[in-house]
């Protein structure tokens, strides 16, 4: 019987405010993000990605970026990122005061020409350009590659292409690549063909996961990836993003599933569970909708 | 890295008609579970729990045990189970034609007296009683062991006596031990600790997993439990028995989460995940709620 050797600490990345909010219907105000930000950032969580400097004709949720991230009261320990699409967003994170951002690559043609209106070629140039500029000042940069483990227009997407596009961006500086199932198709039979490929051409070390809870598999990626020996996951507190009555939701894994089994698996996160709830507690009046965490669901009827 | 090795074939147990109806609140007509379990049946699903031989007065939805062991169609491949409590239930499911039955025990003093109303002792007897009676028939016995990972009441459940339960439950006859998560709060972690310590004394084909997905671990929990070698497996269709929004309620792990799992990872059951879906959607109209599943809710947002 096998008993694996599992990384001894974890960092958790909380996506709740950007990819969470940004797949949400409701118009969330920006007091109310600001203080949602400022529980997660209590709660121990390293890295909380805050907001993204995206066109408001598109994402209209982010419309507000510049006041979430000016706002967003800073904490020993807690780093603050945003996603920018550009110099323009990058411009504007640094503007406000921001030393992380994220960019955010596809590894499926039709996926990255339907979401960001750019080959993946065009993406990937554009991206080397944001990431030497970041860098020249001073800043982190985290890269996602989305739909690594499958699209919704063509379906499978080949492993090589996740690897080479993974090394290319960690090649052009990016410090950490979340290798992203954007439609929740994953299950740990193919996290670990992806992370063992990737992890052929980038350090272990440099890899994150990210997965979203669609088809209930998300946890169980989790523990596939923390016998490959990763140890950066991304999730979002109470699964937002996901309303799981509405056409078209995708859950993020919520954060306090995640954090649940770390807990229970004795991996160390800094991370507090109740502090989390109550994060998603703050949050889950604005949404329309009861958030998809079977945590929190669990927690909620017992107290 | 480690790339386990899994079982090549998975026995699912299908307990959606008794453990998922008896704890929802709708009372379902006997007609709509006679279909539900033939569409189950028409799944592929090698047991069906179909039903429980016991009083009425403590569970009302289970008061048409008779009619529906008799009406449910009997198909080959595919063996129909029902939950005994005693010598009474036994000769009951006998008299309907079943050759398949199931005795319940706990692993926790105080679950055990308050949901049978007997000490662990006591309940070890009756069921010492119950197996040699339907052994002597020709009926197999599985026998469940609940609050393996925890008790509602006591917290904490020792290993050994889930260890010391399990053995003495197959030595008095029980063809298999359905080693059950009643609360839904196990983590990998635990499942490996408990798989281990129980295969020790009884062997590893005669060990099934119980999972309740109450905080998300459940397919987490499969997925250590493969590795561990175990290749039996329950779960309830659409993750019937968990309304998610009903106080107290603990959800099934869903047989369509599980069979998009195990199917992933390349390994047979012989179940049609779309019949199992159709099953579901079959009973979902008469329960008042939106099934629980992932799976199913993704698919419902699909179709």
């Amino acid at each position: 019987m096998s008993r694996p050797t599992l990384p001894r600490r974890v960092k958790v990345v909380e996506v709740g405010p950007r990819d969470g909010l940004q797949n949400e219907q409701a118009a969330i105000d920006t007091a109310t993000k600001v203080q949602f930000i400022d529980r997660l950032a209590e709660a121990g969580l390293p890295v909380v990605e805050i907001t993204a400097f995206v066109s408001p004709k598109w994402v209209p949720q982010m419309a507000d970026a510049r006041e979430v991230a000016r706002a967003a009261a800073r904490r020993p320990g807690v780093r603050f990122s945003a996603l920018v699409p550009n110099r323009r967003g990058l411009d504007a994170a640094i503007e406000c005061g921001l030393d992380h951002v994220a960019v955010f690559a596809a590894a499926s043609e039709t996926f990255s020409q339907r979401n960001i209106n750019q080959s993946i070629a065009e993406s990937m140039r554009n991206y080397a350009e944001v990431t030497a500029a970041a860098r020249a000042q001073g800043l982190a940069v985290r890269a996602y590659l989305s739909t690594s483990f499958g699209c919704p227009y063509e379906g499978h997407v080949p492993v090589e292409r996740v690897v080479e596009l993974s090394a290319a961006l960690i090649d052009m500086g990016a410090e950490e690549v979340a290798v992203s199932d954007t439609i929740g198709v994953a299950h740990p039979g193919q996290v670990v063909d992806v992370v063992e490929a990737v992890s052929a051409r980038a350090p272990i070390g440099q890899i994150a996961l990210h997965f979203h809870d669609t088809r209930g598999t998300a946890l169980a990626n989790v523990y596939a990836g923390l016998e490959c020996g990763v140890a950066t996951f991304d999730s979002s507190a109470g699964g937002l993003g996901g309303c799981p009555y509405a056409p078209g939701a995708a859950g993020n894994l919520a954060t306090e599933d995640l954090i649940y089994l770390l807990d229970g698996l004795g991996i160390e996160t800094g991370v507090e569970l109740d502090t989390v709830v109550a994060a998603s507690r703050l949050i889950a009046p604005h949404l329309g909708h009861a958030l998809p965490s079977r945590y929190l669901q669990a927690a909620n009827r017992q107290s």
